[in-house]
């Protein structure tokens, strides 16, 4: 889905990556990272999609958000990719979302 | 691929969608779309993943590479979609880039 947003400012994480060919539990982590990020204060929204490259983006209230966040999650990320190497590569990339125009047919609402 | 981009700060237009049933000739106009933005000046690059949600996310030097991008096609993107509809939904975020890491292996630079 397409995340429904507040009016810009906003912050969007944006995570893009290629797995390795043995991935085995990969999935299982994503679900788990994103359901910890919906219980994150300043957590608005998140979307992803994957073909050979991945794209996630995370959108949130402001750094601060994220940086909690980060630490949240971090013991989470550590624990489990010390137990096997899903990436090939990747990048982060924080970024400040300052303007947003928006489509919705089916009468969706920007709420 | 993952796009290998100078140091932040750069601009990112996050562009995600949910295609229509009908929505052919949309391959060929996304191709062109990236061909085009290739030539322009400022373009640094670009990725993409479609699932059921498309996220393409195209990488600019500044705001000025963006407007210019838009006003050049503009009306490439005008003709094709007075032709068809492709598009359930769409979203289109400015975001500007503040800070990335990122790891790539088989000995793959950043530049």
């Amino acid at each position: 889905m397409i995340a429904k947003l507040p009016e810009p400012p906003y912050y969007a994480v944006i995570f893009t990556s290629i797995l390795t060919e043995d991935h085995k539990g990969y999935s299982e982590m994503a679900e788990k990272m994103e359901e910890l990020a919906e219980e994150q204060p300043g957590y608005l929204g998140f979307e992803s999609a994957r073909s050979e490259l991945g794209i996630s983006i995370s959108y949130w209230k402001d750094l601060d958000s994220i940086r909690i966040w980060k630490e949240n999650s971090e013991h989470l990320i550590a624990q489990d990719l010390g137990k096997s190497k899903w990436y090939d590569s990747y990048s982060i990339r924080i970024s400040k979302v300052e303007r947003d125009y928006s489509f919705f047919s089916r009468n969706q609402n920007r709420f």
